[in-house]
């Protein structure tokens, strides 16, 4: 058993530098003995059972909670019709259902519609809650995967200049992501995105704040050649509020092949996916495409949580 | 193995005084073993297959016989989207659907719109078949787990007063709970409801005949000193027909802190949830609110019926 | 350990003879073996997660799936939304939810709206793809199941006659069965069908290739008592796209207990299901009634493919 002071994860606001130590530790241990055909961990959590409650369908997250509930000999009840739960009442029924859970699950991984949910729910659960994604809120394990995924390949996550590229107003990932890069030293972030989705100033205020350099782009092609990791985000069209915005911003910072080879062979490619067009398919072969090995690292923070919730005493 | 008689779990009907006694026996000994880490049933149903027949979502009742699958060491397949089996044929498909789910599962839990459909498909199912609810007509485990919810509590369902609270006209728990207690002896029960909304007289003959005495009531705060059960039940707005009548009836019966304070204190508060507000959320905290621990009751009830229905000979 | 050369299923015509007799001597010891309690295969895919991927909801063959893999000691990740992944992009998406699919699961089923979707994403996936229909496209694990249940009654799968019987314009069953009775000797064919409806002269034409006799009647009743199996179909009203032709095909080819009578003893009939009318039901009871073992033998058929994709070597 490990050390584990959480109880539950709702935000990335939680993990200071050790924690994220330990949890890339063990996501590191079971991504060797997931190599070595499961034989410390596959059935660490045998009789246990995992509630996935979906208030809105996310077939991707939860697939990749469920394969690491099952990868540790644990056991899965689902639903994606959550919602149910609370078509009668309000408020109050994300409470009742959060305790009537906590009768049937040893641990329960939740998706919710609305920012806060996650928390809330964890405020009254006996059993650990993993926050899933809320709404516009946070999508912890996200944030988690996407760091773990960075330290996988460079082995440490220091003196690396990062790049985040696309909707940085309305992205949940890359807001995530650069609070966790303050934790770690040398880092310097390029922020590459239409005038109409900057990144909010509160994030850039906490990254001075924390002593981390940063610089706004609107050209792609010239950070491109500077950066350890291009991270790439989908624009979205329900985020524009003026119809002529999204046109102005989407296309413009697709990444084709022609732009992946003015980049340095060691640089990582990175997306939360899932994605439109804004890496053309043609990456997918060149091996600084790393997004699918990004998407499979989920597997390993979420086996990593799962255990350490579940086992830390 | 014990000894179980019934092949199928239909109605509250089937059940005798001998064969609660055996289910609460049996619940009882699945709720010991939980507490000790699931020694003696965790594995209990290794190899078996219940298949979760939902003709219309209810996550809670699905989980509830899910977990209880999982936590005896079964396997689960589940839909919620059962109704699609029926889209092409009608009453003809509720027999082919059953007739080829018996080639796949051990077990079959069905929820269905229809009254009467679970019987019907436990009439040719070579597995046992168990109703978690066909539309205004039974739901049985709901109607055991009540009963073994005041048996856990009083260790003796005898000399009891029991208030039942709210829509008795509608609610189907309130009729089941008041069949099964006339197995037992010493009991008087309250109903108390608006007018618009009175048991059923076919219920009160019932009582009558078995010897049970009732009295009608729609003064709620006379009736809790009195009482040692207070079964409340949710007011649905689409049972009235008039639409005066919903108004008058709901709001009357909502159970506050103030009036829980008058009720004795070993007196439990019961409900089959979900509630809307006929239950104040600060009741919660108070000893004799008993809801969560009866949803919880509902693991132990399924995880016995599951057991008894596939193993006993 | 089997010889198994095939990566992928997602067509009949990737079966040969050989590979005909591979799989259904394996699906006949998995029959074997369930009824010995799974004592030799009960275990052989622990460990292992198959991912159901249902882009449009099957409920009948996501159960049959789930539970063969169940019944092997393996786990499940199961969604009926994988309609979702697909939201956003198009054929691209396709490709990129099967590459995170390979980051999860050890195998993947899948069905899909689009003809030739699942050898799309066979092309592409790193682990074994079995497709479980795709729109007017494949079905092949149905048509190997069909096959197999003639070959399970009578141990050989030659100098039999075989009606087809409702719709063989449109059935995709009926089609894949013809192609592959082409694998065996001395078989003949008889298509019935109202005109409207009659067999595509490609498979016809095929036939005659491969020196398969066929012929078409209208007439059940003369075709009735001179073969040994009986293949019914339903006659889908969502086909026709002249409004009075629906109504001149559906009922001309119904299957009633006195027709049954003029059939010979050891003949078998045949439905892939769900069935609307096409067999009354007083007709399940008879002997030769087989549609319920057909729909059984699937399960053999999926467990000796889930088998042989995840142990070959």
């Amino acid at each position: 058993m490990a050390e584990f002071p959480l109880k539950h994860v709702y935000e990335a606001q939680q993990f200071d530098r050790n924690l994220l130590d330990t949890v890339f530790q063990v996501a590191n241990d079971m991504k060797q003995d997931m190599a070595d055909g499961g034989k410390r961990y596959g059935r660490a959590l045998n009789n246990k059972i995992m509630a996935s409650l979906f208030y809105e369908p996310s077939t991707r997250t939860r697939f990749s909670f469920e394969a690491a509930m099952l990868r540790l000999g644990g056991n899965i009840i689902t639903t994606e019709n959550a919602r149910e739960f609370s078509s009668a009442a309000k408020g109050e029924s994300l409470y009742d259902s959060t305790r009537i859970m906590n009768g049937y699950a040893d641990i329960i991984v939740m998706r919710h519609h609305e920012a806060g949910s996650a928390e809330k729910a964890a405020r009254v659960s006996t059993v650990p809650v993993i926050n899933a994604g809320d709404g516009a809120g946070q999508h912890p394990t996200q944030a988690l995967l996407d760091l773990f995924t960075i330290k996988d390949h460079f082995s440490e996550i220091s003196n690396l200049k990062v790049a985040m590229v696309g909707d940085l107003k309305y992205g949940r990932t890359v807001r995530s992501l650069s609070y966790l890069l303050t934790k770690y030293s040398g880092i310097k972030i390029f922020y590459v995105s239409p005038p109409v989705c900057r990144m909010e100033s509160d994030i850039k205020d906490y990254l001075v704040k924390e002593g981390v350099p940063w610089v706004e782009e609107t050209d792609l092609d010239a950070v491109l050649p500077q950066v350890d990791c291009v991270y790439m985000t989908r624009i979205q069209r329900e985020r524009f509020i003026v119809p002529g915005d999204y046109d102005e911003a989407a296309g413009k910072y697709i990444l084709t092949i022609e732009k992946v080879r003015r980049m340095k062979p060691e640089t990582i490619i990175m997306h939360p996916l899932p994605r439109l067009d804004e890496i053309s398919q043609e990456v997918d072969d060149d091996p600084r495409a790393y997004y699918f090995e990004q998407a499979r690292n989920g597997l390993y923070i979420r086996m990593a949580l799962l255990y350490l919730l579940l086992t830390a005493g």
